[in-house]
C-alpha cells in the first residue's frame, strides 16, 4: 500500500510550495490532504490540473481519513523552519505520524520534535541531512557506460526538477532505460534516494554528484542529473557549478520559465540572454568534460494561450539553437530525442 | 609576547606545507619549529630564503624551548587527520600546549583528543568549523565603500593565499587602508579571523563571504579577498564560484604557476589557456555583479633562473592583457597600482 500523506504547504500552495507540487506529480505516495490555511476548502484540482485530487484543509486537525506521515513541503529561502507550522508537526506527531522535511533546520535538532517524537515512537526525517563519509570528487563521473544528462536552469524555480522526471519518463516511454539521480528534497523525497547537494559541505558540492552518478551509471543506459539553481545566481552559484564539474555530463538541458526577467529574490539581477547560458555552461564546463546545450525545457505555466506558449517555445528554441518543449504541456518527443 | 608555536608537516616541508609556509611567512607567531620526519635536522632558512629561521624536528618530543601551541600546517586532499600525526598531538596536549588544525577532520571529535585536553586544560582549535548563523547571499557586498580585490586562480596551489598577503602588504606600503578577506584555513590561522569557506554548506558558499565583506567593507580603503581553487577545478569549483559571486568583487587578480599544465591531482585535466581563464571568470561574474582582470600574480618558484623568471611574467602579463608581477620575487608596485 502506498504510504499515506498529508503536504504542509501553509500560504504558499500551489505557486511556491515547490516541493509539494512534486509529490503530488511524480511520488507514488497517496495524497490526503494538502495544509494551506489560506485555501482551506479549495481541492487540488482546482489548482493542478492532470493529478489525484485532494483536499486542502487548514490545519493538521482538520485532515480526515488515516495519515501514515506529514510531509514540509515547502521551503522558504534558506530553509528556515517557520515557527507558524509548529502546531501541525506537533499534532501529527501526537497521532502518531512520521513526519518529513527538506530544510536546512533538521527536525531532529528541534527538543521538542525530537522528545515528542520518542514519546510517541515515530520517525523524523530530514532529507537535507547530507550521510557521513562524502569527500572530494576524483574526476572519475565520465567513467560509467550510461548517458549523462543534466538539467541546468536560467535561475531557481523554473522547472529543472520537473523536467528531470518529465524527461526520465519520457525516456523509459521510449524504451530507454534512464534513472533520476536527485539532488534536492523534492526529488529525493519522490525517489526515495539522493544527496542533498546544496546542505553538503562545499569542498565536497562535486563529489556529492560524481558518488551518485557511479553507484547507478553503470545499471542504466541514461542517467538524468537533477541540476540545482543557476551558474549566475547571487547565492546559489557553488552548488550549480559544483554538480556541472561532479557530474561530468555528455548533455546539457536548459530550463528556464517564459517571461522571466531577473532572478527570482535578486530582482537587481537581470537574466542574461539565453545565448549567454549556452555559452556559460558550456565553457565553464569544458575544461572538465566537455558537453553541450542539446535540448532546452521551457515552463509556459504562466502563459494562458497555447498559441502564444507554443510561439514562447519556438523562440526559446531558436535562441538555444536546439529543439525545445514545455514538458508538461507539449510533447516530449524532440527533446527526448536530442539527448542520445 | 607573540604565541610560540611548533607547525606540524611531516613529510610535506616545505613543497607542500602551504599553512605552515603561509604562518613562517605572514603570521605574527614565533615559530620554535617545524616537525618533519623526513628532514629532522636541517633548518627552516634551507628552504624557505628571507624568514625568521628555526630547526626542523621529527617529532614533538625532540622540541627545544617552550611551546604554547602545536598547529598542523599541512592539510592533505580530503582534509583527513593522518595517524600518523596522532603522537605529536598527544605529546603536546600532554605538555601543555593548545593545538590548531584547519582539516576537515575536526580535533575536537576526536575522542581520544577530546578528553586528553580536557585532562590537560587546554584548547583544540578547529579553524575550518565554521560559526553557526550563516546564511544566503543577498547579494549585498557591492554595497561596502571599499574597493574590493579578490584574488582567483588557474588551480589550487598556485600561490592565491601568497598573493592575498603580499597585496595587502604591498597596498599597506603605498598608504592604502587594506584589508585581508581570510577565507580558507591558512589565511584565518594568520590573520585570527575569517570564514573557511570550502567547509561551509554549499547553499551558504556566497553568503560566508558576503558576511566578511559587509562586516570589514566600511571600515577600510580596500578589501584583498582570499580565493580558493578554480572555476574549472573537477573537484572544488563550487567554492570558486561562491566566492566569485558572494563577493561582488570590482576587481580580480589572476593567480598562476609558471610552467603548471594540468590541475594538480587531476592530471587528465589539462588548464585551458590564460586568456580563456580571463573570459570565464569575467563572464562568469558579470550577471552578478561586473569586473574585470586587472593584474597576474605569477608563482615563478620553480624556475631557478631570474630571466627565465622575468620573461615568464612577460608572459603572462602579454596573455592576461595586463601588468603581472611575481609578488615574492620581484616589486609588486605595477600589480597593487593596477587595483584601484
Amino acid at each position: 500500500m502506498s504510504q499515506r500523506v498529508v503536504l504542509l504547504a501553509h500560504e504558499k500552495f500551489p505557486d511556491g510550495s515547490k516541493t509539494a507540487n512534486g509529490i503530488i506529480r511524480y511520488g507514488d505516495q497517496d495524497v490526503v490532504a494538502v495544509l494551506d490555511r489560506d485555501r482551506a476548502g479549495d481541492r487540488v484540482a482546482d489548482h493542478l490540473p492532470g493529478v489525484s485530487d485532494a483536499p486542502v484543509v487548514g490545519s493538521f486537525g482538520d485532515v480526515e481519513g488515516e495519515v501514515d506521515e506529514l510531509i514540509v513541503g515547502i521551503s522558504p529561502i534558506g530553509g528556515a523552519f517557520d515557527e507558524s507550522w509548529r502546531p501541525d508537526v506537533r499534532a501529527a506527531i501526537e497521532a502518531g505520524c512520521d513526519v518529513t522535511a527538506g530544510l536546512h533546520y533538521f527536525l531532529n535538532d528541534d527538543e521538542e520534535f525530537a522528545a515528542l517524537a520518542a514519546d510517541h515512537g515515530v520517525t523524523l526525517t530530514d532529507v537535507r541531512e547530507p550521510h557521513e563519509g562524502l569527500g572530494v570528487a576524483e574526476g572519475r563521473a565520465d567513467e560509467v557506460s550510461a548517458d549523462v544528462v543534466l538539467t541546468v536552469g536560467t535561475d531557481c524555480g523554473v522547472g529543472k526538477m520537473t523536467a528531470t522526471m518529465e524527461l526520465a519518463a519520457a525516456a523509459e516511454a521510449a524504451g530507454v532505460d534512464a534513472c533520476v539521480v536527485p539532488t534536492g528534497q523534492t526529488g529525493i523525497m519522490v525517489e526515495g534516494w539522493g544527496n542533498p547537494v546544496d546542505r553538503v559541505v562545499s569542498d565536497f558540492t562535486a563529489g556529492a554528484v560524481e558518488e551518485m552518478v557511479l553507484e547507478r551509471g553503470d545499471d542504466h543506459d541514461l542517467l538524468i542529473v537533477e541540476g540545482q539553481a543557476s551558474i549566475v545566481h547571487p547565492a546559489y552559484s557553488a552548488v550549480t557549478c559544483g554538480i556541472l564539474h561532479g557530474a561530468m555530463p555528455d548533455a546539457l538541458v536548459l530550463c528556464h520559465e517564459a517571461g522571466r526577467k531577473a532572478i527570482h529574490g535578486y530582482e537587481d539581477t537581470a537574466l542574461p540572454p539565453i545565448e549567454e547560458y549556452v555559452d556559460l555552461y558550456e565553457s565553464v564546463a569544458a575544461p572538465v568534460h566537455g558537453t553541450e546545450v542539446v535540448a532546452g525545457a521551457l515552463n509556459t505555466s504562466g502563459v494562458d494561450d497555447d498559441d502564444a506558449a507554443r510561439e514562447a517555445v519556438a523562440d526559446f528554441s531558436e535562441r538555444l539553437g536546439a529543439p525545445a518543449a514545455d514538458l508538461v504541456r507539449f510533447d516530449a518527443g524532440d527533446v527526448v530525442g536530442a539527448l542520445r
